[in-house]
């Protein structure tokens, strides 16, 4: 079969692989789509994530969408649409996955399909235990590799919330920090089913563009960073209940707690490098204290988050998806999913259809 | 009566004033202690805090203990020992008092009884609503001007705790950084009543010292920051499940973040001032994401943790309060009570017996 791999310092190119016998416990099921996002760039630029060991190359992809074609014995149905969570037990399993919280594995403790230490989902069939594959309706599957990215923000929300959750929390406003395919996510989640009133999201890019058209069309406000950067947000518009960090520009992390409002909550999900900056540490630290602030850090999600994303993706307009998804694309063009540009929202590649 | 009160830039000081009448809804509180903390030196030196409206002086005092002297048809009973809660709506009520929650009220709602805006209980009577008085086993009278500063740590403790909700968090290992006062309070509550396998605090005090032998005694470790740095403790240690930052050295708060353990939440309390420093933002950033990390700010507390804080209180072994109060003084040498020296851990001034 073909799949679309990685060698370490090369770009994506298709690699002939055996299709994967299922062990026993495991469903085989033939690929539909798998989105791409920035953790594959990332991935194939070497900045982060890794090929399996004793492999010289990494099957990317870990955002898929798929149709169980071997039950195997495992429960599952043939023809049932599924969704794959990412993380793995690297060895038998640990606490972490026999409570049901691979997401809060600590490293060492799991591999990651497609990302690190485990091939990923960029081929026309893979094999899993079926305990990792999600069901979702047959009428999603076009769209089910956004369910593993949209988890990933149910997963942030959740954490967030149970921050506040010792009080009377009534938040109203919400600011997305990063226009890219998992804010614009994140921006109808807080628009179509968090319930915020007012939400806000932050690039750095010029009209006309079609972030910024998607984020207004939501009944969102753009922010433009060039303009008001995010430590005079509260001053600017309003101090936000929530912040949803995903630049992974490192002084963003910081600059949340002057933008968040007294009793507001910042969820950082970006990735960024070592970098030595200055921050005004005490007034920062003052700010934190004095107004009851929170930030929560998180990665990954599970399986709960991706039946919540499935929920999730069931409500946003069909309208925002279509705009949304900017491409895709079969085999023959792979090459054009990883096209990272301003035109370019959001891509998929297309190994089957349903 | 006699109450013990500070002018802008001056020291506390015998000032007279009429008994108080209590108003309808409130009750006659005659005092029996009033604890001396951090906060009332930054209200002494002027750093934190103020006079109330229109007023040159401020009565001091928010950890009190006192006992109903008329309970003014409130439904509390004269005779019984309480302890008041700290903030007051300016003016009526507001929505952060209405819910039970004015310790999350931000600033402009709430005035602090002995710190900001309201009179203390440093005084030989006070009046207040009976909302306000938490009623406390006669038994501990004696310990009573205790209850105000575990209620901080409690109120710390259940959202830091609330923060690690979404998931099975095991914690086993605290830090309390900080062996001040309410940092010891907060070491014994890790031992005694939250269940802590490992408990260290970090100080920055040389052998012999009272405050390392009461760590040594509750089973705590000692650690010397001059030797082991908070940036230093996971590599020293182990990465922390739980830090409580009591310190207010801003920094702190920063390598909060390195030194817990994956999973972990920091608790900062320190009220620090603006102070500009250098850190490397990004790789705080991505410990912060990569492994689910948590800092919650804290101030304050509502009726509910002063509850809480009497049920631990009497759980605390009797050596140690005994350790930890090191001076209680009547008002003919009350100056003593605000000495702040090696020796001396936690003061109360003494108005009445029961």
């Amino acid at each position: 079969m073909q799949t679309i791999a990685v060698e370490p310092g090369g770009e994506p190119t298709i690699l002939e692989r055996p299709v994967p016998e299922p062990a026993a416990g495991e469903a085989l099921v033939r690929t539909l789509r798998v989105g791409v996002d920035g953790t594959d760039h990332e991935v194939i630029a070497g900045s982060h994530g890794g090929v399996p060991d004793g492999d010289d190359h990494l099957v990317l992809g870990h955002e898929a969408v798929g149709v169980v074609e071997d039950a195997n014995g495992t429960g599952l149905e043939s023809g049932q649409v599924v969704v794959p969570t990412v993380r793995r037990p690297p060895n038998g399993t640990n606490r972490y996955f026999e409570t049901g919280y691979p997401d809060m594995a600590p490293e060492g403790e799991y591999v990651e399909r497609g990302i690190a230490g485990g091939h990923g989902f960029m081929a026309e069939y893979f094999t899993s235990p079926a305990e990792f594959l999600v069901p979702i309706p047959a009428d999603l599957a076009h769209l089910g590799f956004l369910v593993e990215p949209i988890s990933i923000s149910e997963k942030a929300v959740e954490h967030a919330f149970a921050s506040r959750s010792a009080f009377d929390w009534q938040p109203e406003s919400a600011m997305i920090l990063g226009n890219g395919s998992l804010g614009l996510l994140t921006v109808a989640m807080c628009v179509e089913t968090l319930g915020f009133d007012r939400v806000y999201c932050l690039g750095r890019r010029d009209r006309p563009d079609p972030t910024i058209d998607i984020i207004e069309a939501l009944g969102a406000t753009y922010v433009d960073s060039r303009k008001t950067p995010v430590s005079e947000v509260a001053d600017a518009y309003e101090g936000m209940d929530f912040i949803y960090e995903a630049t992974g520009y490192a002084p963003h992390a910081f600059e949340t707690i002057e933008a968040l409002a007294p009793n507001g909550v910042g969820a950082l999900l970006g990735v960024p490098s070592s970098w030595t900056f200055e921050i005004d540490g005490g007034a920062l630290h003052e700010e934190f204290v004095l107004h009851n602030k929170a930030l929560i850090g998180s990665v990954n999600s599970h399986r709960g988050h991706f039946e919540s994303a499935i929920d999730t993706l069931s409500q946003l307009p069909e309208w925002f998806t279509d705009d949304l998804v900017t491409g895709v694309y079969g085999l023959e063009d792979f090459e054009a999913a990883f096209d990272d540009d301003d035109t370019t929202i959001k891509t998929a590649v297309e190994f089957d259809r349903i």
